[in-house]
């Protein structure tokens, strides 16, 4: 009682991703039997070649393929003064797609995390704090997750930036824009009301 | 302000897939980015094959991969006088699963909709007419959505083996054992309700 072996070995290959049950994995499984033969060819080839082709930026850890720098790296017209601290490359294209930053950024790679057993040293803090002390970075931005983990990490690199001459911002924490404030928790209310801003 | 060009093409095949939009397709392609080099050769492989190795069981319709006929139609013990009519294979799978019948089935692919323009030729209506005269089939189930389309298609194949000499049964709609009462629908509960059984 049970499906063809190729597509059991595709539903249980589906099932490693996140957040894929059973019954998802049956029914994207499903959906590829209905693609044309062309579309699976390519399907097939971005996940076979998906870690081969694909590194990271050896200035910043944002992911590259053709390039050792990645395409905000290899950029010379962006602010060299300025520096945006992010967790991993989907939070700097998040930025980017905002499209209100022009300097460079940092991709950390993770966030210090004690209970996950992630240390500073075990995200790119080290190389961070060269790249300020050698590039001349006049402005970091700390752009992380407004969580336990983000905080920490925050702070983490507050302290290690010390004497150093360079200004430290951090992004604003607050209501989001078309969010219905009756659904936020309170922690989100306080840190809105703590960063009110002069308007008149 | 995008992101590699793999990276890019995976997430764009990723949303082809029937419900997987933007975020979703970004977070499956990253994910990736973390499965072995071998998970993915598997993974890659399953889908380029997946047209090619899986055909339809030249009987009954079923997915089969190694032989012309499925596991069903080649296994000789089940029996032969009891025919279940199933939409597709899925379906197929969740009666086997339940474990509850040992006859054949037959697969429709699909359901008669005219609404998107699908006619009782354009499903195996015609093959199972056929299966039933030639199989000396004694019972026929019926075993389709209790949907307008299943509904439709139910009363097509009744009206069809008029005047065969074929006992036709309709699986029993009802109450899905553990739910809760008050979140059904009213044509459900009026269905659970015709269909009472006796008990003492």
């Amino acid at each position: 009682m049970k499906y063809p072996k190729t597509l059991e070995q595709l539903i249980e290959c589906f099932k490693l991703l996140p957040g894929i049950g059973e019954k998802n994995a049956e029914r994207l499984s499903f959906a590829l039997l209905n693609l044309e033969e062309d579309t699976l060819d390519i399907f097939s080839n971005s996940i076979k070649n998906i870690k081969k082709n694909i590194k990271k930026c050896v200035v910043c850890n944002n992911l590259t393929e053709d390039n050792d720098k990645c395409f905000i790296c290899l950029d010379s017209n962006r602010n060299k003064e300025i520096l945006c601290v992010v967790e991993n490359t989907k939070n700097l294209i998040l930025f980017e797609k905002a499209g209100v930053f022009n300097g460079y950024y940092h991709v950390l790679e993770g966030l210090i995390s004690p209970i996950d057993g992630i240390n500073p040293e075990d995200i790119k803090i080290n190389q961070l704090i060269n790249r300020i002390k050698n590039e001349k970075i006049k402005e970091v931005i700390l752009a992380l997750n407004p969580s336990i983990e983000g905080e920490t990490t925050s702070l983490y690199i507050l302290k290690m930036l010390e004497g150093l001459d360079v200004s430290v911002t951090k992004i604003a924490a607050g209501i989001p824009v078309g969010a219905d404030m009756e659904y936020l928790d309170p922690i989100t209310i306080a840190k809105a009301m703590e960063g009110r801003n002069k308007i008149s």
